[in-house]
């Protein structure tokens, strides 16, 4: 597949298919995100995949985030929650559930790198995965401290994405983008 | 060139032919970057490109910043201290400078998801480039204040990346990476 067929193609995927992902599959798109850059090559990600346990209490923390969270919100349309509610039944029935989370910074700049790093190798990880089928969704949670204690993250690490992933169940079609030119800005 | 051929051979450049980047190609590089994922797709991120006088005022930040911090570290070898010095001349030589840049956050959560979806634009644009056989460096003093104040990002916002970009006068080996199965962990 070709890079910006990737990149344009990609989509984020909230219902999966039962099939799980193999091994092979799996290590070969954690391969590509550890190609990501970082700085002075610290390579600092690490991959955490969640087993039945972890991925249980992840889904409790989760479904209380949405009920206490976007759920209760006048302002979203019911059919957007109809979604949510399907969704965080189970991660989209998501065959894997994995984090990408980072120590503790040991330098300062480190901080503001690590989880950058971890971003970069994330976007690295979906566009690799998309090549194989495999699609994904990055959600929001691994802010949550609680999600670091369940995934025995470091108080002072983070966590750059959690993301749930499988076999599209559907590829949902292309959020529209704000144009490139609307985005630039020149300084002098 | 293929997805997996961009993520494993794209390369660090620090060291720069003078042809410009056409605005054509710039403009294809940062349109592939659009098409990373974002929080609820609000594509936060923002291209700062910086003209001679906002580049001559990062240049002085950034040789400030090396000068006080690496440059000064008795434990960097000297030949690595020797290529920071040719690097931090003038970026490299590079021809364009541009900063991805964040707003202030409106919600809580995008404190934590702006600066992430910055980084996955940063990839994104990184291997765009790369198919183009335009090279780049993330720098990281993106993280100073003063670099936001020069940038003219708010005090709340903040930067995911600094790039110099521009056609590689030499690509370097890769650099090597630490195997994935030793940043894999599984939880129960």
């Amino acid at each position: 597949m070709e890079v910006l067929e990737a990149i344009y193609n990609r989509r984020t995927v909230r219902a999966f298919r039962p099939d799980s992902i193999s091994e092979e599959v799996l290590t070969k798109i954690l391969e590509a995100a550890t190609w990501a850059p970082s700085h002075g090559n610290n390579q600092p990600w690490e991959f955490v995949i969640a087993g039945a346990e972890t991925r249980q209490k992840l889904l409790s923390l989760y479904q209380e985030m949405m009920e206490s969270g976007p759920l209760k919100n006048p302002a979203l349309p019911e059919e957007r929650k109809e979604k949510m509610r399907q969704f965080m039944q189970n991660f989209g029935g998501a065959p894997t559930l994995l984090a990408v989370t980072l120590p503790a910074p040991t330098m300062e700049v480190d901080k503001y790198d690590f989880p950058l790093a971890g971003a970069a190798a994330i976007q690295n990880l979906l566009l690799a995965a998309w090549e194989q089928e495999v699609g994904a969704v990055w959600l929001s949670f691994g802010a949550n401290p609680q999600a670091k204690a369940i995934l025995g993250v470091e108080e002072a690490g983070s966590i750059s994405g959690i993301l749930a992933m499988g076999y599209p169940l559907a590829v949902p079609p292309a959020q529209p983008r704000i144009p490139v030119a609307d985005k630039i800005r020149r300084l002098p």
